[in-house]
């Protein structure tokens, strides 16, 4: 059924009674959980992934990603006979009249945008397409990409010709992982054409599963803006946070007062200091649009200088863990340091760009003894991670923490929380010392002989 | 009545009988409103200015800032008999036994604070403190400089110790330009003092004449760095849209309809580009923080970078008019530009480092013919100020705009909000060019035969 053909008040019954089909290139975090939503409301959808492994866990029922929700809705889809998944993208976009771009866009060592995955979608499934079909990307990209990489790629591959022989339109994800399933049904939706009507039909086809309010804006290139303004948004702010953290720890100030305080206005809105930010999207999208701005002689300093800030935490942290082993006259060789948290944000199994990395590196090399806990790295993941080692990773936290000189807390996660800082003295060295990367502990009540420093704030003793 | 020996409770009878006595140094923005929201609770209050012609006016009954209900305040207060307004500063401290400070603190030419009227402030009024006098810091300073540039002053010239011999506070003013009134009786105040006991009766004295709020924070250090903290949240995300703004413009997107679409995410809080960042506080307060970070060897880059960013708005309008004059082949010399608003925000008169002043400034230099209007500015601000010639300045839009080459929106007033573009064109020049400096302009009702650059967006012929 050639979609862009169709007047979009058909789309609904279409897509119902399967004459619309979906493809979904990449299931991972924002792939898996849309092509889910398509499916369990009936629509027809053949998911692709290139990683085989991967194809067969989730046909096993095995949702290889770890969202509230998510396994049973794959369950459940998976009992209505209309969710294909499959590593064969051709036969997939053979049989499909949409294909939804979901792959990841991360960026390379040196911060160059790493759109490799966008180009194998181009030149494998995409080379499938057909005349009328319509393509969407989800995955999240810097205005120009489809212009500028996908479209090219495309006429290559096929000869059809973008807006006039197929659609083509921008509808970035705009979930926080962790709240993904519930964010896709409430968050409102940005849709971007290329053509005015690629624009109409994605809206009719997002409109289909569901009830949170479509935003059109003029062009695929708008919404990329728009993600990665979203994203931008926030990396600059969590900076401005950090540099003031850096700032209050030289007057002796307390960056959380200030900040709790500072709520009280009409018009401040918190962020928070930290160990670094980590994950799949604040640490790369600022670069897709630093990239796009270069290219048109434009440098964007604020934004680059808030990515240098953010990436620099880590090092901080470092630093700051010197200052407290030094307090107690201790180096940083030979102590023993319990590591509280690996993944890159509080509650998810995801470690991807962690400030974890680096910091375990750098003590590695400063000849630190590390004991790790996190209890939410998968032993999988472990085994995987050259940043570290099984010996070092302990299965709970009496082990980690036990008889450590100094304890480091990388992510908030809701274990940590719980700690009594009366009972985790007993189990290690004396002064027991925290560097706390997250500001989980309430200032007035730690005990006068911890000697303890968080990101903005410090209690020596 | 020495009001530091006094429990907190027994402040506000002794507040309302007279027995405790109120000196306000500065009767500016801020100083003239918290004098009359104490007077008005019948407190007995001292209002000291030095400028004699403020004085006069004042005591006259003439408001000489405007904001919304002073002046019925005023009037209101003047009749109870209980608000005293002097020059003479010694007579007023020999009086109070609270001394409230007031005084602007803006920065020098070379962006360095300027604390004369501080330093002014402790060597004529403060001299007469007495011991258990109490002073009160209402004015924006660094954190540091009640230590550093207050306490040593006071001790020199009266031998009193601070937090032993008198009592001293930070009680930052949070107020908006143009709701000032508003905000006095209803945002929450941060109160921090060099002792705790100076932050409770300082507590005691603003929970007299405010129902909001009281945030009581570890010292007067936290309290000034709050304030600040507020401030450079606003004035690096006004930068940081500043900044995406000059890029959006070269890819041809357009921000406002960004901004309008990322707002609709859970996390995210717009800013708007401009013309530049003016007022009282945004363009100084950063540098009250940055100086403090260079004493100890930290330079805040990020908030340095965006103090740049916002200063240098007033040059992009300028680079946007000669774009919009050479699409219509036209040079700035000797064109006729209309430059609508002179005060640095809407609907006030203050036009104190407003943007408008620079681009006044590089489009004489250019040789525009210039016409001014601004429906806010006072007629004696037009003879006092050296950036505008009488001769330029028009008594309407009408006449401002009548024979124009080019419109530049400075300032968003509502009248200028108004303005029906089918109606312009026909009194300018054709075709009709606007540089518009805050988008006040719906893009997609601009008429297709004007030339319309906006800040972030652009619609060229």
């Amino acid at each position: 059924m050639p979609i862009m053909n169709l007047p979009k008040e058909k789309i609904p019954k279409k897509l119902k009674n399967g004459e619309i089909k979906v493809a979904v290139f990449g299931l991972g975090r924002i792939g898996l959980p849309t092509a889910l939503l398509f499916a369990e409301k009936g629509v027809i959808v053949y998911g692709v992934d290139t990683q085989k492994s991967i194809v067969e866990l989730i046909k096993a029922g095995n949702a290889h990603i770890d969202e509230p929700s998510l396994a049973e809705l794959l369950k459940k889809v998976l009992e209505n006979n209309n969710f294909f998944i499959t590593s064969d993208s051709r036969d997939a976009m053979n049989k499909s009249d949409v294909a939804i771009i979901c792959v990841p866009t991360p960026v390379k060592a040196d911060k160059v945008p790493d759109y490799s995955n966008i180009i194998q979608v181009c030149n494998m499934g995409l080379r499938y397409l057909k005349r009328d079909d319509l393509i969407i990307v989800e995955s999240t990209i810097s205005p120009g990409t489809i212009e500028n990489v996908m479209i090219p790629l495309i006429e290559t591959n096929t000869g059809l010709k973008a807006g006039k022989d197929y659609g083509i339109a921008c509808c970035p994800e705009r979930a926080n992982p962790g709240q993904i399933i519930t964010n896709f049904r409430s968050t409102p939706r940005i849709i971007g054409g290329y053509t005015k009507k690629s624009t109409e039909i994605t809206t009719a086809l997002y409109q289909y599963i569901t009830d949170a309010e479509i935003i059109q804006v003029s062009n695929d290139r708008t919404a990329c803006a728009v993600k990665l303004t979203e994203n931008i948004f926030r990396d600059v702010n969590i900076a401005l946070f950090n540099e003031l953290a850096i700032l209050y720890e030289k007057l002796g100030l307390d960056i959380i007062e200030i900040i709790e305080a500072a709520s009280t206005k009409w018009n401040f809105q918190p962020h928070y200091p930290g160990a670094g930010v980590g994950g799949p999207c604040l640490p790369a999208n600022p670069y897709y649009l630093i990239q796009e701005a270069i290219k048109v002689g434009f440098v964007p300093y604020l934004i680059r200088m808030a990515r240098e800030i953010n990436d620099r935490m880590p090092q901080h942290i470092i630093e700051l863990t010197l200052e407290a082993l030094n307090q107690a006259e201790k180096s940083v060789k030979n102590a023993k340091i319990a590591i509280l948290g690996v993944t890159y944000k509080p509650n998810v199994h995801d470690f991807q760009l962690s400030p974890a990395i680096s910091i375990i590196q750098i003590l590695t090399q400063l000849k630190a003894k590390l004991s790790i806990y996190d209890p939410l790295i998968r032993q999988e993941d472990i085994s995987q991670l050259n940043f570290l080692q099984e010996s070092n990773c302990m299965q709970s936290l009496e082990m980690a923490v036990k008889d450590s000189d100094c304890i480091i807390i990388i992510t908030a996660h809701d274990e940590f929380k719980r700690i009594k800082l009366e009972n985790l003295k007993k189990m290690t060295a004396t002064p027991l010392i925290i560097v706390d990367g997250r500001n989980i502990f309430n200032l007035k009540e730690i005990p006068t002989d911890i000697i303890y420093i968080g990101v903005g704030r410090k209690k020596l003793m």
